[in-house]
C-alpha cells in the first residue's frame, strides 16, 4: 500500500507498545492497528473476521512507534570504522575532516541511501540529518520512503553564497515528498560559525518557519574555551544569536552547565537536545550530556546515533540502552532513567526534537503510520516477563521484523521494499579506495574551538 | 561430524582473525581451515580442489575464536528482566534471592539449556558459569556440546555438608564430556563465605586441581566496608586464605586497589578478572573494574555478561564492545583499549581466565576447534573498511552464522543443531509464574557485604 492510494491496512492481532507523555510505557495485547491515508486510525481488541484492505499479520509481534535518530550525518556510513581509537582533535583534523575534501554528490546520495537501508532494517522510520549536499540526501530519503529532517551543514569559512545556498535549499525540500522531508538550518558550530552568521541563520530560520539544528557544547572543554575566549556560554552564544528563539535542536550538550538551563528552559516548546553516548565514551568525554538536569529544567531530550565515522552504526536500540546505562551511572542512581523514561526519549522526546511531536512519537489514533514489529520471541529475550526491558537491554536491532512510514510498509518480515542493498553495495565499494586516500593534505576545517 | 568419528571438515574459503598474544589483530584473506579429531590442523590458503571430509563453505565469511563468557550465572535466564530501576540492595534483597528459593533442579536444568541455546547462537563457545544444582548445568552443557566451567555455588549460611558436596560435584565432572566440562570451587564472595570455609575450599582446590571461582570487591563500597570491618581488602583475604595461590577467577572487582594488585600480579599464571560493564553501569557503579591498572600489572582481564537476571543477555559482543567504551572514558584515553586489545580481553583472556590458554583463544594449529564464523556482509557493517572495528564496533550478536566446538557443529547457517529451541520454550514460560512469585518472604541470603 503507498500512503498516496487512500487504501486502507490492518496490522492484525499484534501488541501494541503504549507510551504516554508521562508515567509508565504498558503493553496492550491482541490488538488491529487500522491504517488509513498513512494515518492510524484505530487501535482495537482484534477481530479476525473484519477486513479492511491489506492485512499484516502482527501475531507475536510487538508494535512500537518507529524510532527517531535525533541527529546524524548519515552518508557517513561511508567512512565507517575508518578512524578508530583516535582523539577526538586527531579524528577531525587528521581523519575526518581530510576524508570529506574526498566526497562527490554521488558519494553522498549512495551514503545517504545505504544509510537508509541501514535505519530502515533497525526500526528507525524518522532521522534528524546534519551533512554536505543536502538534495542528495533528500533524494535518498524521498526515494526510501523514510522520514527526515535535513539540515545542510554551513561553516562561516564557506562563505555567504554558501549560506544563502542553505536558506534556498530550505525554502525547495521544507515540506517535500509529502511532509516527510522537512528542513532544519544547518550552522555546524558556534566555533565553526561566527556570530553574524548565526544571526542571519536565525532570521533565515524565523522567515521560513523552519529550525535550527547545531552541534553546541558537544563538551566542556568546548565550554571553557568559550568562556576563556569570549566570557560565555556556546548556549549563551545560541541565545544572544537568535538561533534558541528560532527553535533549535542541539547535538550533543556534553558541555551544557547550570548556567545554561534557564536559557533553554525559556524556550522548551521549540529546543531539544540530542544525546549519543557512544562516540562520547568512545572519545573518553566526561561529562555526558546532563540529561537529569535538562529533564528536570523541562527540556526535551533524544536519542541519537551522532554519525557512522564516530558511532559506527545508524542504531537508535543500542543508543538507547547505553543512555539508560550511562545516564544511571553518571547520576549514581540505578533507579533513574527508568524502563519507561528511556523509551520515552527516543520516541516522544525524539519526535519533539524533529519538531514532529504532533505527527509521530507514539501510536495513537491521529497519529502518522510510523510503525514498527518487533519480533520478542528470540532465546535472547526468553522468558519475556516485561517487553518494556527486553526493548530496553536485550533486544537487537535484528529484532525487527517489519516497518511503515506513512502507513507505507519500507520493510516486510526482514525484507526491505524500496531499495536494492546489494546493487548499492556493489556501487560503494568501488568508492571506498578514493574516499579514503588522505595523501591531499588538505581539510574541510580545522578543529580548534 | 561429530568429535568422537575422528572425521575430518574443513571450512573453506573463509577470511581469519588472528589474534596473537600481543600486538595488532589481522585478517589473513580466503583461507581452508581444516578441523581433526576436535582440533584445528591448519590454516592454510584456500584450494578449491581438495576434499577432506565434510565441507562448510566460509566464502564471504570471517572466522573468529568462539568468544568466551568469563563469568555468568547461567540458569538466571529465568528472571531476565525482572528486576528492573533498581539499587543493588533491593535487586538483591527483595527480588533476586527471594525468586532463587523457588528454584528446583528442573528449572535449572531449563535455564541453562536456553542459556546455552542464547550463547551458541550469539558465537560463545565457552563460559565459566556459578550456581547452584551444578549437576543440571552440566547435563545441559554435555547435551549442548558447549564447553563450560562450571563452579557450584557455595555460602558459608548452607553449611559444611553442602561444602563437602562442592567437592564432589568437581570430582565426579572435572574434565568430563570429553573435555569440555570443567569445575571450579564456587564460594559466594568473602562476604557470604567464612575465612575457616575459604581455606577449605582452597584445599579442595589444591587436592583436586580445579581452580576458584568467585565474586570479589565487586564494588569499592565492599572493599570499604571489608577495610573497616576487619583492616583487610576482599582481595587480601583471598590472598591470606589460599584462594589466590589455589587458582581463582574473581568476578567484578570494581573495587579492586592499588594495594592489591601485587598480591593479583604474584598468582598471574593462574588469576584472572571478569569484567562484565554492563550491570555495572546499570546498577550505578563508579569506578568500574581497573582493567589498565591490572592489565600493567600482568593480569588477565576477561569479558564477560554476568548473569542474565542483571546483564539481560548473555551477549559477549555486547560486553567487549561496553568494555572498549568504558575503559576509554574512565581512564580519559580514546587511543587506549584499542580494537586489538578488546578482541584479545574476550578470547585469549578468557580462555586464560577458565583454564584453557593451552586449548582455546585463538586460531591456530593445535587448538580446540572452537570456530564462529560471522557475516559482516550487513548493511550495518558496510563498507568494511575495517573488520576488527566491525567487530567491536559494529557487528551483531546476529552476524554469527555458524558456531563449532571441539570440531563439532552446533549452529549451522543460523539453525541449531543441539537445541529444540521451541519445546523448550514450551516448557520454560510454564514455570514463570510460579519462579516470579515472592510472597513466601524467604530469600536464599541475604546481602549486607
Amino acid at each position: 500500500m503507498s500512503r498516496d492510494d487512500g487504501g486502507r491496512l490492518v496490522i492484525r492481532g499484534c501488541d501494541v507498545l503504549r507510551i504516554p507523555a508521562e508515567g509508565e510505557c504498558d503493553v496492550l495485547r491482541a490488538q488491529d492497528i487500522t491504517v488509513a491515508d498513512g494515518a492510524i486510525e484505530s487501535i482495537r481488541p482484534t477481530r479476525e473476521a473484519e477486513t479492511a484492505g491489506e492485512v499484516i499479520s502482527g501475531h507475536g509481534l510487538l508494535a512500537v512507534p518507529g524510532l527517531v535518530n535525533a541527529h546524524t550525518h548519515s552518508p557517513m556510513v561511508m567512512m565507517r570504522g575508518a578512524a578508530e581509537d583516535v582523539s577526538v582533535e586527531e579524528w577531525f583534523n587528521e581523519r575526518i575532516w581530510p576524508m570529506e575534501v574526498n566526497l562527490t554528490p554521488e558519494d553522498v546520495r549512495l551514503g545517504a541511501e545505504l544509510a537508509c537501508a541501514e535505519m530502515i532494517s533497525s526500526g528507525v522510520t524518522a532521522f534528524a540529518d546534519h551533512y554536505f549536499f543536502p538534495e542528495q540526501i533528500a533524494d535518498a530519503v524521498t526515494a526510501s520512503g523514510l522520514r527526515a529532517d535535513i539540515a545542510p551543514t554551513y561553516f562561516s569559512s564557506q562563505g555567504e553564497k554558501a549560506l544563502e545556498a542553505t536558506a534556498e535549499f530550505a525554502e525547495s525540500w521544507h515540506g517535500a515528498a509529502g511532509g516527510r522531508v522537512t528542513v532544519s538550518m544547518g550552522p555546524h558550530a558556534p566555533y565553526t560559525v561566527n556570530d553574524a552568521d548565526l544571526r542571519t541563520v536565525s532570521e533565515h530560520a524565523r522567515r521560513l518557519g523552519v529550525r535550527i539544528h547545531i552541534h553546541a557544547a558537544e563538551n566542556v572543554e568546548q565550554t571553557q574555551s568559550s568562556l576563556e575566549r569570549r566570557g560565555i556560554t556556546p548556549i549563551r552564544v545560541l541565545h544572544d544569536t537568535g538561533v534558541l528563539d528560532a527553535g533549535a535542536l542541539i547535538a550533543h550538550g556534553c558541555g551544557i552547565v547550570p548556567q545554561d538551563l534557564p536559557l533553554l528552559a525559556e524556550h522548551s516548546g521549540t529546543v531539544a537536545v540530542a544525546c549519543s553516548p557512544k562516540g562520547y565514551l568512545k572519545h573518553a568525554l566526561v561529562p555526558l550530556t546532563p540529561v537529569r538536569a535538562l529533564l528536570d529544567a523541562g527540556v526535551t531530550v533524544a536519542a541519537a546515533t551522532d554519525g557512522p565515522a564516530s558511532n559506527n552504526n545508524l542504531d537508535v536500540w543500542e543508543s538507547l540502552r547505553l543512555i539508560a546505562l550511562t545516564q544511571k551511572q553518571a547520576e549514581r542512581d540505578a533507579t533513574w532513567m527508568t524502563l519507561s523514561d528511556t523509551l520515552r526519549l527516543a520516541t516522544r522526546g525524539g519526535a519533539h526534537a524533529l519538531g514532529l511531536g504532533d505527527r509521530i512519537g507514539c501510536l495513537e489514533p491521529g497519529k502518522r503510520a510510523d510503525i514498527v514489529l518487533m519480533d520478542l520471541s528470540g532465546v535472547h529475550c526468553r522468558p519475556l516477563h516485561d517487553a518494556r526491558a527486553a526493548l530496553v537491554y536485550s533486544a537487537r536491532a535484528s529484532d525487527v521484523r517489519t516497518v511503515l512510514v506513512d502507513g507505507r510498509i519500507l520493510m516486510r518480515d526482514g525484507r526491505l521494499t524500496t531499495i536494492d542493498v546489494p546493487a548499492l553495495l556493489g556501487e560503494i565499494d568501488g568508492r571506498v579506495a578514493r574516499l579514503l586516500d588522505i595523501s591531499h593534505g588538505t581539510a574541510v576545517q580545522h578543529y580548534d574551538p
